[in-house]
Formats: structure tokens, C-alpha cells, sequence
């Protein structure tokens, strides 16, 4: 059968709910939820591996208010750490701890083979 | 600053949210839910431009059950509609609307530039 216009864009999507679907599975195995498995991931892969609610307000597309409440839940899990910055107080800085590492290492471990798998299958994909 | 083991990993997170969520919003403003978005594109990108639910329930990473809530509702909608196979009476063939073509279209033409930027932002990102 020939393709369609909007084959390549079904594919693509397709390729990425199964990603998104085994990550999400990937977390919740390690013990964390998906969205405390890309908090670790935001802030590990920042510049010094520490960042601020601001920052991650654009890295994880959500509100505000919706970061705060994530990092304090992270934070009484024992996977996220504060430390108020040196030179301006109102500035809070946010880093992993051991167990967020840990956390994290696990799940990215874990998830290397899909993240191959999907560049793999995007890069098959033809461009539309 | 030196990159560290988690940033590529980071910013395609960070640039997959941000096309999901840009994703969804473009589906509200022409009237339609994100899940009935990738309903449509899965329909119409199948061969022949129709598909049945056990073919969706694999392309939409979705239980069965999920799958037909989906469909009846879309029917409804009046964006999908139902072909019971000719040769198998069990068998029902999904396809599009006129109204569903004419709201997929829409979508996936407001959507193409940041589909175009995904695939950029991929490209860009060294593999990990």
C-alpha cells in the first residue's frame, strides 16, 4: 500500500506514547513517579547538576506552582535537597541526594535501550 | 560548563514536553481532546486511511477498554465513524469523518512547525 500524508507523523507518535508509556512504567518500578524521574533528570542535567524552580518551570513545561509542589513532595521522599543561595536568599538552589542519584542512575540505566530505540525509529522516519 | 552524563538526556525531555504540551494546546483550540488528536492521525495514517481498535490500542499505547470509550466518544463527536468488514462481521473499520478530516488537518497544518523543531532539537542532541 502507498503511504499518506499523515503516515509519518502517525508513526512518529506512536514510536513516542510507546516511549513515554515505558518510561512512565520504568519509574514507577524504581519506586518514583514519572514526574519525580524527569525532576531528577531536569536538575541532574543542569549546568553543576543544581537548578531552581524558575528554571524548571520552562525544563518541565508545568506551572509554577505545579514545580513547587513537586520538589516538596521529591524533597520529603529524601530525593532532592534546598540550598539557599550565598549571595541572594530569596534564590533557592535545588541538587539531588544520594537516594536521587541513585534513583535516577537506575531508571536511566533502565530506560538506555528505548532512548536507542526511539532515536533509532525517528531517525527512520522519513520528514513530513 | 562542561556537560555532564544527564544533559542530553534532559534537553530532549525538555523539548518533548514543550512539543506535547504545544501539541495539546493546538488540539483545544480547534476543538478537539489531545487523545481524540492522536485518535484521528492513527485512523488516518493507517493504510487505507482506516483501522480497527485492536490496531489502535497498539498505536496509542491504550487498553482495549480505553480504546472504545475513545471511539464511541469521537463517534458522537461525529469525527469518526464505523464500517462493519464485509467478509468478517466482527470485524468494524474505523475511518474519518468529513468533519474529522477537516479538524486533523487543521491541527496537523498548525503543528507542523513544531514538528519541524522537534526533529531539529533530536537531531541536534549528541546520542547518550
Amino acid at each position: 500500500m502507498p503511504g499518506n500524508r499523515y503516515r509519518a507523523a502517525a508513526e512518529f507518535r506512536a514510536e513516542l506514547r510507546r516511549f513515554l508509556r515505558r518510561s512512565e512504567d520504568c519509574s514507577r518500578r524504581f519506586g518514583i513517579t514519572p514526574r519525580q524521574h524527569l525532576l531528577l533528570l531536569q536538575i541532574a542535567g543542569a549546568d553543576g547538576g543544581s537548578t531552581t524552580v524558575s528554571d524548571l518551570v520552562g525544563s518541565l513545561s508545568l506551572t509554577q506552582s505545579a514545580v513547587t509542589e513537586l520538589v516538596q513532595r521529591a524533597q520529603l521522599a529524601g530525593l532532592v535537597e534546598r540550598t539557599p543561595s550565598e549571595e541572594d536568599g530569596r534564590v533557592v538552589y535545588l541538587s539531588l541526594t544520594p537516594l536521587g542519584e541513585e534513583k535516577l542512575a537506575a531508571v536511566h540505566a533502565a530506560l538506555g535501550t528505548e532512548r536507542t530505540h526511539l532515536r533509532r525509529a525517528i531517525d527512520a522516519l522519513g520528514s513530513d
